[in-house]
C-alpha cells in the first residue's frame, strides 16, 4: 500500500441497519456522530406538533415520520404507538426494512473511551450483535468471544458455541439512568467509570432496559421490541423501554437467544427533570413490584414457537393476571395486540423470515 | 493534623481475618504482600511432603500445618483433606477461628491498577464482603453500593436492601484460568484487561469459582467450601474449587446469600504445565458436562436452614444422581459427609453461631 494512502473501509452492515431516533427538536447532536452515522440510513420519528420542521443536518440520509404518517400507515392501529413521549420510537422499527436496528436518544453524544478515543458505539453495537451470548453459565472474564478473552477453566466447552445475540444494550457515561427519586436524591452523581466489559445477561435473570443507546436484530426479536403506551392520554411515562426489555428478556430466555449489555457508552448530556419524571413514574414505581415477580415466573409453552406467538400469549397473561393490579394493563394486553397486527401488516414477509431464522438458531 | 503526620489506619478486619495459602514451596512470594498482609494472620497448608521446612519471611504472624499435623488433629476423618493437590487448603478454613478467610495461591502477586497503582487486593475483597449483594436482578451499572453508582431507573425499590454478601471471588491479570486444552490452544493468551466492575453474579445463574483469589464469610457459609477429593489417589486434579464453587452457589441462592465476582485483580504470575494439567483435567471435562446439569436442577427443600443440612443434603443427591456419572461420586459424597462432620468437630460453637446469624440475615 502507497505511504499515506488508506484502503477505503465499508462500514459494518451499512446497507443491513437503520438508525431510529425519535425527537422533538432539530437534530444538531447528529454533527458529532458524523462521521459514524453518515453511511447509515436514518429512521426519524417526530413527536408532538406534527406541523412543528425537525431540521437534519445536511448529507444524511433518512425518512422521518410524524404523527399524521404514523395515522395515515396504521389507521386505528395507529391507536398502540404512544403520543408525547419517545416511545413513539418504536414505529421506526416497524417501518424498518432492515435486520438491525440502532435507536439512540437526541441528547446522547459520543462518549471518549480512557485513552481519549473518540468510541465508535455503533460499530461495538455490531460487534456484540454479531458474536454469540453465553446466557447458561457465567463466564468470569466476561465476554469470551472478545479479543484476549475466552472461557475460563470449568466452563462446560457444549456450552461454548452460545446462541445468537438478539440485543446489545449499551450504557452512558456522564449523567446516570435514574429514576426520579434517585435523581432527586443525588443531583451531583455523574457516571465517570468506564467499565471495559460486555457480558450475557445470564438465562432467568430480568434487567432494566433502557432504549437511549439500544440494538437489537429485528429480525429475530423485532416484534418483542414495542414500547407501550405511554405519555399522552396514558397514567404512566418513563417505563416505555423497562416494558419492552422485560417482555424481550422473557421471550428470549424462551426462544435461546441471548442479550448483551456494557459496552458501547454514550455521553449523555443533560439531566430530565426530576419532578416531571416523578410524575411519570410515580405508578411505575409501584406497579413495578408486581410486574418483576410477573416477569420472573412468567411462562410460555412449546408452541410459542416465534416472537409473535410469544408476545400475544405474553399479553394474554399481562390481561389475566396484571390487569386486576390496575385496568392500564388490560387496554395495554389490548394494545400489544394490535402491535403484533401492524407489525405483521407492515411486515409480510419478514414475519416468515424470522420463523425460518429462529428455527434455524434453535437447531443448532 | 500537624503536617507531614498521618493518622495509623488499622487495617479493615484485621482481628477478624483469617489468609490461607495453600503452598508447596518457600514463601518469598510473601515479600511484595508485606504491606498489605502483614497485619493479619495467616494460616499456611503445608502440601506433600511433611519433613520438608516451609520457610516464612519474617514478621508474618502463622500457623502451618503440614500431612502429620492434619492427621493428628483429624484423625480418620483426615481422609476427606485431600493431598498433593492445592484443594488441602480447604483444612485451613476448617482450623480457622475468624469471621472471614481470604485465600491465594502462592504464585500470584501484587497487580496494579490503571494508574500504575498497587491493588490492594485484600482491602477490595473486604468491601465486597461487607457491601450486599444483588442476586434477584440485574443492575446495568454493576454494584450499586461502590461510589459512584446506584441502582438504575426500573430496578424494583423493594430490593434494594440487598442481601448479604457470602463470597468475594477475584479475578486475574496475566495469566488468564484456563483449562488445558484452552492452554494448549492459546498458550501466548494474557489477560490485559482491566475491567473495573464487582457485580453480583445472579440467582440461579452457576459461574466457574477459582479459588487462587477468593475471600469469603465463613461463619455464613464456610462449611460449603469443601475442595473434594482431588489429587494424590484421586481420578481428578483442578476441580477442587469448581466442585466448592457449583456448592457454593446452590446453597447461597438456597439461603438468599449472594456472590460478588470481579475486583480485585492479582497478576497472576506463571501459567501451570498444560500437559500436567490435561491429565489431572481429563475426566473432569467429561463429567463437567452431567455435573452442570445437576447442579442446575438441584433443589434443597425447606428444612435445609443451615449451611451443614444443605451440604449433607447435597451430598446425598450427589450419591442419588452423580453416583451412577462415577463410583468417584460416591467417595465423594461420603466424604462431604467427613467434611461437615470435621467441621462441627472443630467449630463447636460456630455452628449455632452460623445458624444465627442466617436465621437474622433471611428475616430482613
Amino acid at each position: 500500500m502507497a505511504a499515506g494512502s488508506r484502503p477505503a473501509v465499508t462500514p459494518l452492515l451499512k446497507d443491513e441497519l437503520d438508525i431510529v431516533i425519535p425527537t422533538i427538536r432539530n437534530l444538531d447532536f447528529l454533527e458529532m456522530w458524523r462521521p459514524f452515522f453518515q453511511p447509515y440510513h436514518l429512521i426519524i420519528v417526530q413527536d408532538g406538533d406534527p406541523s412543528k420542521t425537525i431540521k437534519v443536518p445536511e448529507g444524511f440520509d433518512y425518512e422521518l415520520y410524524n404523527r399524521n404518517d404514523i395515522n395515515r400507515i396504521l389507521g386505528p392501529k395507529a391507536s398502540c404507538i404512544s403520543f408525547k413521549d419517545s416511545a413513539c420510537r418504536c414505529f421506526g422499527y416497524m417501518v424498518s426494512k432492515k435486520k438491525y436496528v440502532y435507536t439512540i436518544d437526541d441528547d446522547c453524544f459520543v462518549a471518549k473511551d480512557p485513552s481519549g478515543k473518540d468510541i465508535n458505539a455503533l460499530e461495538q453495537h455490531i460487534k456484540n450483535l454479531l458474536s454469540p451470548s453465553t446466557p447458561f453459565f457465567f463466564n468470569t472474564l466476561y465476554d469470551p468471544y472478545r479479543d484476549g478473552a475466552d472461557f475460563v477453566r470449568g466452563y462446560p466447552f457444549s456450552l461454548r458455541d452460545g446462541v445468537p445475540t438478539a440485543v446489545s444494550h449499551g450504557l452512558w457515561l456522564n449523567i446516570p439512568d435514574y429514576d426520579a427519586p434517585t435523581q432527586l436524591v443525588k443531583p451531583l452523581e455523574r457516571n465517570t467509570r468506564y467499565v471495559d466489559a460486555v457480558m450475557t445477561i445470564p438465562k432467568g435473570t430480568l434487567f432494566p432496559m433502557c432504549g437511549m443507546n439500544l440494538a437489537f436484530d429485528r429480525e429475530m426479536i423485532g416484534p418483542a421490541m414495542y414500547f407501550g403506551l405511554m405519555g399522552d392520554g396514558q397514567p404512566i411515562g418513563r417505563y416505555d423501554d423497562m416494558w419492552a426489555g422485560w417482555c424481550t428478556k422473557v421471550i428470549c430466555d424462551h426462544l435461546g437467544l441471548g442479550i448483551k449489555t456494557g459496552l458501547p457508552y454514550i455521553w449523555h448530556s443533560k439531566a430530565s427533570n426530576p419532578f416531571v419524571n416523578l410524575k411519570k413514574e410515580y405508578k411505575g414505581i409501584f406497579w413495578q413490584e408486581e410486574l418483576i415477580p410477573f416477569f420472573q415466573q412468567v411462562a410460555l409453552t412449546k408452541d410459542c414457537t416465534t416472537v409473535q406467538k410469544c408476545y400475544l400469549e405474553l399479553s394474554r397473561q399481562v390481561k389475566e393476571k396484571l390487569g386486576k393490579v390496575d385496568d392500564y394493563f388490560n387496554k395495554l394486553a389490548d394494545a400489544m395486540v394490535t402491535w403484533i397486527q401492524a407489525w405483521d401488516e407492515l411486515n409480510p414477509a419478514k414475519a416468515d423470515a424470522a420463523a425460518a431464522a429462529l428455527a434455524n438458531g434453535a437447531s443448532k
